[in-house]
């Protein structure tokens, strides 16, 4: 079973028009959720169009050449993972035909209870055309027929055990749906009538559309002809992902009624006043690490500069990885401003640490410009668990935190310190209460398990 | 549900080999049974990997670049039919994961009660992914879990109508069938101990293979480590199709224990000995009635020539057809030798008429060109009857010849004379049996039905 | 210099139009003269566009995607050789500016003086961006600045020594020249008021124009506003190629006023009168031998048949050839059918014996498919000597006939027999005098040299 | 003729080896110069190799799949303009067979006497196949025969007139060329033993090279097996083009002795002296606008913070506009925090205002997202005067600041206060004495012309 860290967009318009242009700008816009595969179901009302590829939205998703369509609805997906030849079966929607007619389903998170429900599934006859566990789904749906499909989808949703946002097309109806502890985001918006929904209101933002409101944990939002209807298919359990709030989010999102950008910099300034030291400057790792950073400093009182550059256009090269390539390693990506660490005490702010490799020659490349001490400050506290719920983190094994103490990190980093934000104080930053958030990866306490 | 008219290759060796050349000879020495598609599954013993493309062998597969693969079997498919955009997903082998593993299906022909088993598939849960019948075999074959695949397949063949030749691949066996009734050819061949299986015997001399037998109507020949094990699955109820002897097969292939260009030479010979005419020369339609008219001259002493080129590059041109362009019709694909026509009697000897509307266009050509008269001569009889087995016919109102004496296509065509072949003289020109023959496009007397 | 073995095809038409579907399908009607690039070049009055692409024209070229244009004239080309990665630059037409404006120039031929020219332009401050002779042209037209280009033309082409039909197209004009010894076709037709310029006339019946005449060796026709004028360059000293009839045109095309068909089957006749032999049947090589054995059967009274098939489909194929793929030889193209040759005397008619090798393993396939005696016979006389006039022929040491006997030609093909046709022969089925022809492959006597 | 505003990069070495990794990160290192099209010319020594394609350096060069080339040495350029479909002729580089053998040339800068040097070139017979300014320089190489390449060179470069940064690549050669007025950048380096010349030292920086020096002004570097020969061949007037500062290289690069993003972080500080306003907030343009925001903070004292988030994935997309997305405007690319600017007076800071059209819509934006005031800020002067040196700005008449004062501006863009740096602030911050920059774009003063 694959990991899904992905985007969901969807439209629903009485307008009947081309909702491709709409569809492309909306995926874009949450094309930091996976930039490995892309796809658009669509219906005109009664007949449905899928088109996948693998690649970034642009690569991915070309106009119809034919020309316009009136479509009724469409859903989207931008997909993270990728593992060597299936990319294209695996890429999302999924479509399929079954007893109630043709269906399409985008999926954003990760069921716990997948194996155990395929091996149900295929023992009593269902057949898999790809590793997603997206799949199930549909299959469970299929074991219902006669029913109509928002009938049969609570019993459907109460099988599943783990994340999932979904996004569902037939060729009558669009159906939104967010797990009961609300681990994914999904969000509702609206354009000239146009009911609109995306995992991020980003999303919404670039096609100048209105955020209307989050879906709620253990809703499913059915969208028709018949207007718009919400059915609480499971009691509430909110477990928000905060990982979504430190890394995943795009800056310019808001989720869980908390702005991530102002999260962001208050998780710096919670950092400042938890872990402060002594020294000259501030800066980022960027992009991940800028807010941070910012608040960092506004709090401290420490100047905030850039002593890092990205190289923008070298972050998906497809040259084949040579010894000499590898030797290059971070360095390919970022550049140091010496002229900025020249014998300066610097703060290096970056919103979290998994392996330590890539800290590790951050921490070399300033030293190597001229840094006389390097803090290395985290944004969030250590990493020791795997997620189960989307978040594509490795084994224990590999997170460096699992086994090694700061001190240890700051050690194998060459940092002269290693700092990492308190769970109290980024749960405080994030301002949520502390049983309504996924606390997981930090702590190994799984709200649900297989 | 669409109508294949498809070619199947398949290879299994011990030596564990890349099968990526043979296959793509094999499949290409077939490409005149389809030229929508192609695909091969292919499996190194554990894993299963599959590509299909849109177009020619040569458009569609590509080797792998990663490296030679170390393949243990392999089946592969042409198509012929395509529906708009859905072309991908309807491309063959289809894969799928079961209860009993991974699987791969490869079809040629077409399951007469397809809906029927499709929708009751689908009441108790099924979900279908492709527009094709062969997915049915698949979900047959997954309600029936705990079964090896050769003690499955059995019950699953009975519960299928229609014409079916298939190549199945598992991660550990290539299984053949062929219908009990025979419709579509499926043959044994082999080449320095790998066993193979092709649709047509041309495709074991593209490879220098050797050609063994061809499998039997009812039986199931089953590959694997074990060596070769064939089963009866159901009683041999004979009915080959005469069309693939006619029009549908290579002339240099080898069908039902025949040369397929000497039975096309002798349908020509009995059709000049039963619709006699005099006339100064002999000319095909090429390709189509070549072998014929060379069989007609011989037997009726007039000279045999070329009266018609063809454009051999412009048969699968893609560019979007203009008013000026379908006014340019036929000519586009053939250009008359007027020195050959002029001022003569011509006979023009082609396989079938299906429409009339390309036989029409000829006529006009050869009036053009000079021909005194024109003869129509056509070496099988008056297609009345659409084929469900396979052959992509028309509705009966589109076939001119369930509607119109030869009399009247002779008016439609503008010809001096449209004669066809009689049944009798068809069947005994073949040298089969007439009962272990379907006729059904021609008498209308189907051996099988929904 | 790379030698070319090209087709041409020109159109100026008063109404403006878009001329993309007539270049294309008249393009395509050549195509059996180049198969490796092809090129159009056109102009709409005051601008000029022009693509090109490797490989066959429904692969290099394609609609524009901006809509259509009114186009005044075009010019297009397809290509024979390719060498490594130099394609591009050397696809045609070739397009440049100079002090009379934009130009593209499409070529058919080779220039024997070429290295000498280019040498002295080099000298005196020429850059060449292509490795082809065609830019030569446009150097020499561009030293002669302030003419009109019909005025210059003259003296560039009296520098031209060898083999060029060329077109020429400005924004006002279309320029079609033939060289003073009319070493390869060129042809004028007219479709509804377009003027039409074609290698062979088989591109004027695609589109169902009409054959006006060719155009005279040493002509120049220039096309414009004020209508069509002709311009005689040179004195005419008619040196057609045979080769354009033995092989390289189409059979259904018309060449200095014969019909290439005919002339082919009456090769095979004289070849008959001439070599006659004892045999059960005559079968070509497909295709380029069909017409002359229909010529022989015809003469001799051996009938015809069909002894090989082709594999249509894997003429072009790109997989890398392997051991394995080269040791199947010309199996991969060819078919034998034993049924037709099984303990029969055999005649095989092709038009020529280049190399040897593929004639050595069409032997031995007639060999193992049960010819008892193998008669080859060649519709030309031996080639022993290169051309230098656009046909690609092999140094003379790899030419079998410069230095081998039939007797000895036969013993390396494993043949009964190998005998050609005459030069007196040939010329007599041609039907044009001897010295209006080039028998220079034949018998070294070069009409012009460097 | 068009305007080249590119990047080049370039490597000589004696180890014989693949160069293609080098130049593909040296490429994207430079790929703010140019996204339109990019390309490498290689020579081994003997033979030279030319690879140019349409967009990023990732979509347009690929590595050779034959497999490694043991090469001497190496040029590339990636560009910036695009004009239809002449893209590809006008790639770089340019390269042509002239009497001195192959040569490639890349080149970044403008020549302002082009138009008359390629009339006088034509009219004494050269030919044109693109539509740059660098194809003249191969010309006038090409009218001086037989002399060597750097004899020849100095002549050639005293014809022209304007901004000229050369790479010049010969089977035997790299050579580096500078115009006397040193418009643009171009600098050595190193890594290990391999000789490098770079538009920018961040090129040097991605594969872990030593930046050594810029070429002087009227210096022209050869290297060959014989070393590096270093030739003066004009007098330097040095005019560095003050823009390559203010916006044009990457900060991280280092030009002119200076750190680029030190001096716009300098030119923001100048700026809050020159031009201060009571604020709440400074916030940057993305990305341009980042490091003056940031001096401009440090110097007055207003908090730095990040009020617009860029839409990173949506800055090429290639659909079709229609008047949906352009109602849309500068939404696609730019996302504004509300938070961050509500109900606050917010200073806007970016490098410069060139038609106005942007920032209109910025200020709208802001306005919307509910700030207060808005006060423009721009670190460089008003920009009145269009570049003929490389820079690509429009027309006089659609510069804004040509005929508008700064409140003008400030009415026509909806902003409660627009401000410039002013002349001398700019070079003051820069560092450079102010006779040798280049203010033309600023004050009109042109230090050449035709």
């Amino acid at each position: 079973m694959l990991k899904d860290k992905c985007g969901l967009f969807g439209i629903y318009t009485q307008k009947k028009e081309d909702l491709f242009h709409l569809m492309y700008l909306g995926l874009s816009a949450l094309q930091h959720r996976g930039q490995e595969s892309a796809g658009i179901a669509a219906t005109d009302g009664s007949a449905m169009y899928l088109q996948k590829g693998v690649g970034l939205v642009s690569e991915a998703l070309h106009e119809n050449k034919i020309g316009k369509r009136k479509e009724l609805a469409a859903i989207g997906h931008v997909r993270y993972s990728t593992y060597g030849a299936s990319v294209l079966d695996n890429a999302q929607p999924l479509a399929a035909r079954y007893s109630g007619g043709v269906i399409a389903v985008a999926h954003n998170g990760n069921i716990v209870n997948a194996n155990n429900l395929r091996e149900k599934l295929e023992y009593s006859g269902s057949i898999f055309q790809s590793a997603t566990d997206t799949e199930i789904i549909i299959h469970l749906l299929a074991r219902l027929p006669g029913k109509k499909i928002e009938e049969a989808l609570p019993s459907v949703l109460k099988e599943l055990k783990g994340a999932y946002s979904l996004l569902i097309l037939t060729n009558k109806k669009l159906i939104a749906i967010r797990d009961p502890w609300g681990f994914r985001p999904l969000a509702i918006g609206e354009l000239n009538d146009r009911f609109l929904v995306a995992s991020e209101s980003c999303a919404f933002d670039i096609i100048g559309a209105r955020f209307i409101r989050e879906i709620e944990p253990g809703e499913m939002v059915i969208i028709s002809e018949n207007g718009e209807k919400s059915i609480k298919f499971a009691r509430q359990d909110e477990h928000f992902c905060i990982f979504e709030f430190v890394y995943f989010a795009r800056p310019d999102s808001r989720l869980y009624r908390r702005d991530v950008y102002k999260v962001r910099k208050a998780l710096g300034e919670e950092l400042a006043k938890e872990k402060p030291v002594e020294a000259d400057v501030v800066i980022p790792v960027p992009d991940s690490g800028t807010p941070a950073a910012l608040g960092y400093a506004h709090k401290s009182g420490i100047p905030f500069d850039f002593g890092i550059m990205r190289n923008r256009y070298v972050g998906r090269t497809f040259i084949q990885p040579t010894q000499f390539t590898r030797s290059l390693g971070v360095r390919i990506k970022l550049n140091p401003l010496p002229d900025i660490m020249n014998d300066k005490r610097v703060i290096i702010v970056d919103d979290s640490i998994v392996r330590g490799t890539t800290s590790r020659m951050i921490v070399k490349m300033l030293r190597d410009a001229g840094a006389k001490e390097v803090h290395f400050r985290i944004s969030s506290p250590p990493i020791k668990f795997p997620c189960f719920y989307g978040i594509d983190t490795p084994n224990r094994e590999k997170l460096i935190a699992s086994s090694s103490s700061p001190n240890d990190i700051a050690k194998f980093l060459g940092a002269n310190s290693v700092e990492y934000l308190s769970i109290e104080g980024m749960v405080k930053a994030i301002g949520l209460p502390k049983d309504r958030v996924c606390l997981a990866c930090f702590n190994g306490k799984y709200p649900i398990l297989e």
